[in-house]
């Protein structure tokens, strides 16, 4: 068995947007206003997970959400009918939010003083990882029938965030992914990345995720 | 229930690379060499679908493989194992290929004159489908769990594919996937699009695919 060439392509484009996030993320604090950034792949259950986060937090804290895609407002129907405030972006093609866009949503959502806003990025495993959205927390979603690779070849996005949430544990037995490796992947990328194996479908796992959840807010407001 | 409000964000990127694609194209098929190019989501199964197009027409045909990854070389390992001739490319980081990244990956690969040369395309619904590879073919997979919607949230993808494959159909009973709408939805993107359900796990559906798949590389090479 011959060992592949590997090519080194070049890389072309290179964009900065530190500073305006960061004054985005002092912005909100100011308000009391935790913004999470939810990442995962098309079709790796975020809208699922955060009606859940919905169903388990809403009687404890405001929520706002902002559904970002490309086309289409399927997901913030789904979201309208919990009667959280929510809101559709459409990127016109684009494959990540920076925080500038983040911006635009948040001055046509209007999150209330001392409440968690949610932010459902594009799915994408790649480009969103680059742009700072100027939230609080980054989260990744990997479910189970992507593969526990995945943070092997989508390295960025899983140094970059705070936690990994594997999510259609309930379809372990139908799919080849091994648990512990997939646990020794993600801390190969990121040692401190906190990992919550959950099903959103059965509800599996929420409560933990979700009481980590308002512990770290409880964190950044005493900061 | 309120109806979502939705934002149009601005695009700010465009770029162009269709001439060197055209000509890309016209080089490969002097040389009777058909270019494929696979993209999907991260983990609907691109890897082991070529897996089965090997298996199904190595008898008959040449072919040669480029695995475009941002990092690792785990799926160029893995198509090595058949004796096939493999390269891997990385990107660096970057969220698609274009025809100028292929002549790279082409030239060092260096296939065979009346080969069938397949791509591997990064894990990405979005940013590949906005770049000409230079392919004869593009096909995009879409694997039952991540949902009967796709063609709806990732419209430009599903508009530029001549083929879509429906992948692991044998978890349809594990999910809420409903064949009918997914047909209508790309249908509605892509009235010319093939669309052929298989699973790559127990081979279903290979036949058809590799038969139209024979059928097109005759068309393309006596146009």
């Amino acid at each position: 068995m011959k060992k592949p060439q590997i090519i080194n392509l070049k890389k072309s484009i290179l964009e900065d947007n530190d500073t305006d996030a960061n004054l985005l993320r002092s912005a909100l604090k100011k308000h009391d206003i935790f913004y999470v950034n939810i990442m995962s792949s098309p079709g790796s259950g975020k809208t699922s997970t955060i009606l859940r986060m919905i169903e388990n937090l809403s009687n404890q804290l405001s929520i706002a959400v902002m559904e970002a895609d490309i086309d289409s407002d399927i997901d913030a129907h789904i979201i309208a009918q919990t009667n959280t405030p929510v809101i559709q972006l459409h990127t016109g093609g684009m494959c990540h939010l920076d925080a500038e866009m983040s911006k635009q949503g948040i001055r046509a959502l209007h999150p209330l003083a001392s409440s968690l806003l949610i932010l459902e990025n594009i799915g994408n495993l790649i480009c969103p990882a680059e742009f700072d959205t100027g939230a609080h927390m980054n989260v990744v979603i990997l479910s189970v029938p992507e593969g526990d690779d995945k943070p092997l070849k989508y390295p960025l996005i899983f140094e970059r965030c705070d936690a990994v949430i594997i999510n259609k544990i309930d379809s372990l037995p139908s799919f080849d992914f091994d648990m512990e490796k997939s646990f020794s992947y993600i801390h190969e990328r990121n040692p401190h990345a906190k990992i919550f194996p959950i099903s959103a479908k059965t509800g599996v796992g929420i409560d933990l995720l979700c009481d980590w959840l308002k512990s770290q807010i409880g964190k950044v407001a005493n900061e």
